[in-house]
């Protein structure tokens, strides 16, 4: 391990939060509020971030070790300096409570513990969505499209950060990748910003919900969350961001270069799109009974199929009210979440494709033993290495799941309650079923149960490895 | 496919299941009830039976195709036919109902549509329970062993039926492997009856107890399953059985040879005791408050434990009131099952050792790329064939317990109900949770839903691939 680089690292991470402290720093000061609770915690982040990054490494060697105790250590180290603002400033007094919604911001989850966020300073709740937009794209992403780092040495740390079971780079350099990335990132949210403000929404929440709905996180500035607003101009338009912001952004990058129909063409595209349209038939028809007619039917069922499925979380009814069809399919849509490459969550529809594929390989193996069968994504065989990969994602996924669930159980609620809060957090998409419906929230966890969710929405949005990494001794040997 | 030659198979499989309803025959006929609805079955059986068994195969052609569609077709088959004396006897009239009920004696499962056993004609209820013990160790695997079969085709036809990721022939000739399998499982079954007896159990539940004890099944003679003889040495002795029955067949057959050691230091076997004593340890922890001492709560989990692992689902007293911490183990102890080689259900010991270590190999992987690490179960390398099969194998275990749910979900009832009632079935244990609790029964699913659940029992029994490949059409193509 070189522990050395990891740490100078580290520290430009933490600078780098300091500088992205100043926007609610800013939102604070506007308002009137006090900036002390923003203030203070920037001079902590100077000053470890300072020093750590004052480490010089001896030798650039960087490998996919560094790339993933980097990536992990970064998030956990950013969740805790996060949570700080709210503890100082009161607003969430107790730091476990504060670290939980910290890293459901950053994660891009979208679980609380508040009941009413309405009640929180201005500052605080810009800080709190504003999180959604720094996890969304990653952090070290960032850094790598601003900073002038040397060494190829940062696909390691894509790899390790961007979503899906492959990254490829969009152009031979890394940075220009990570910049290209970050612009598209950008002027979707300042395009959906103005579309929220034509709906005659304010520019505070306007400009928060486009922070939420581009990370694909789910906090909200009401306490009903897009349902407070009741227009259906708000909710088609947030909608369709889901559905954009839990896209590939390859393909945004391929449209933009003109080749929009090689981006349609894409599989997963094709897959995520053909998941929408049933699910939305599926719960429509379900509800419709409900909601009184299938207009109202279409809209609530077309929200919320795009809200659990891209993992944002926004919530415009008490789907916790549906019957238990509309229910089953929300789940199991949390576990599906986005497209590879996107800010959403879950197992993301390129692993659920191969996986699948991978059963009738399986078969037609089992009758002619003898033959090669390779399995084809988008026009390219996958390799056995990523075959396996993914089906260790999947097993890893599913064991997480159930042990968190539990350790929830010991907290003494329901089974429906423990497992979905479970796929939640992990899936990152925030609400869950029961006692963390939509309506709920997660205040009533014990610390114990907090923490154990904290670590699932962080080895969700990292995708395992890194958090598992963390965790094993043999990571930590030098070499 | 060489349709011919599994026709004449099939026969044969109708042939010895009308040779086996003798026993029930029997039994009826000493209870001074009417033989009449096993007389009409049995004609049925010889008829259809003798016609398939008179087809002359042109070939001898015999490869995995045709064993898994023969053992797939022998199970849907027997269980068709094997309803019909309880549609006959009135004594359950509806044939949805019966089907499921058989589906569920032959596949070890032991969920049952009957509030109370009791009220069945004494030659029904043998036939209930002695379903269990043909489908334990498998009707193909008791052909091979009578029949003096042809060919070493049958190797495929163990593969298919007998429970584990690998057969391994325990000595060269298929025929003999097969014999001191079914002699192992005899002898068993006749000792438990033995010592049952001397527990003061009558001849006939202590015979029937042991025939669905040996198949790892569930069904009892009473309503209240074991509880109702309410002895703890009954229970402990069962508790041992379960155990037994669900260990690996291969370790009786070596400790006979005298490798005790060997037995013992099998990596299964270690694992499988480990997850039995912290279960046992943690459940009577959690309910040491509910049952008046640790005394009481050693005894409700230690049986409970055993039940469930061994995915046998006797009952001695009601889990589903039991603490979460406690039901959630149980559900995830369904998945686990019993041991590959034995007649216990779920995904098998061995198969969970090899998903975790696959785990392990997959993170030291990433850090070396360039190194080959291979996976070792029971000090033999394991195949990257068979690692990447025992991923398919999960995967599709939570795709089809997934999607039954969803089915299951029509009928109205709660998420626990049908997501119990989806991994209680495919797993082959019997009770599940809330409304499919060890005190309650399956009887208030719809047809739709019973079929469903019946497929889940015959794709958990007969471990996946049999029933893709009868669903899949590419097999059906001659060659």
């Amino acid at each position: 391990m070189n522990v050395k680089i990891v740490g100078n690292i580290l520290g430009k991470v933490l600078l780098a939060e300091a500088v992205l402290s100043l926007l609610p720093l800013t939102a604070a000061a506007v308002y009137g509020e006090s900036v002390f609770p923003f203030v203070y915690t920037i001079v902590l982040l100077l000053l470890l971030g300072g020093g750590l990054n004052a480490i010089k490494p001896q030798s650039e060697e960087f490998f996919a070790r560094e790339g993933f105790v980097c990536v992990g250590l970064a998030w956990v180290l950013m969740s805790a300096f996060g949570a700080l603002p709210f503890v100082f400033s009161g607003d969430i007094p107790r730091y476990t409570d504060a670290l939980f919604e910290t890293v459901s911001g950053f994660t891009t989850t979208g679980a609380s513990i508040l009941s009413n966020p309405e009640q929180l300073s201005r500052g605080c709740l810009f800080w709190r969505l504003f999180t959604h937009w720094i996890g969304g794209m990653g952090v070290l992403v960032f850094i790598a499209a601003i900073l002038p780092v040397s060494g190829d040495h940062y696909i390691h740390i894509m790899r390790a950060e961007v979503p899906g079971p492959t990254v490829s780079k969009l152009v031979p350099r890394v940075r220009k990748t990570a910049r290209i990335l970050y612009l598209i990132y950008l002027c979707l949210t300042l395009l959906e910003c103005l579309l929220l403000l034509l709906g005659r929404m304010s520019f505070y929440d306007a400009l928060l919900h486009s922070f939420a709905t581009a990370g694909t996180g789910g906090f909200s500035t009401r306490a009903e969350s897009i349902g407070a607003f009741n227009s259906p101009y708000l909710e088609m338009l947030i909608a369709v961001f889901m559905r954009l912001f839990g896209c590939n952004f390859n393909l945004f990058y391929l449209s933009l270069l003109g080749q929009v129909a090689a981006a349609v063409r894409s599989e997963e595209f094709r897959v995520y799109l053909g998941i929408i349209l049933a699910s939305i038939a599926i719960i429509a028809f379900n509800i419709a009974g409900l909601c009184g007619g299938t207009g109202q039917a279409l809209r609530y069922s077309f929200f919320q199929v795009m809200t659990i499925l891209s993992t944002t979380g926004f919530s415009t009814c008490d789907f916790d009210a549906w019957p238990e069809i509309a229910r089953w399919i929300l789940v199991l849509l949390m576990f599906i979440g986005g497209c590879a490459g996107s800010t959403g969550g879950g197992m993301k529809v390129s692993r659920i494709i191969i996986l699948v594929k991978s059963v009738f390989a399986e078969l037609k193996r089992m009758i002619h033993p003898t033959q090669v069968k390779r399995i084809w994504f988008e026009a390219r065989p996958v390799s056995e290495q990523n075959v396996r990969s993914v089906h260790v994602f999947f097993f890893v996924y599913m064991l997480v799941t159930g042990i968190g669930t539990l350790i929830l159980s010991v907290d003494g609620r329901g089974l429906t309650t423990n497992l979905t809060a479970s796929i939640a957090c992990i899936s990152n998409v925030g609400p869950g079923l029961s006692a963390v419906g939509p309506t709920c929230n997660y205040s009533f966890f014990s610390p114990l149960s907090k923490l154990v969710l904290c670590f699932e929405m962080l080895i969700g949005r990292l995708e395992i490895f890194p958090m598992l990494f963390l965790l094993s001794p043999s990571v930590w040997k030098r070499r």
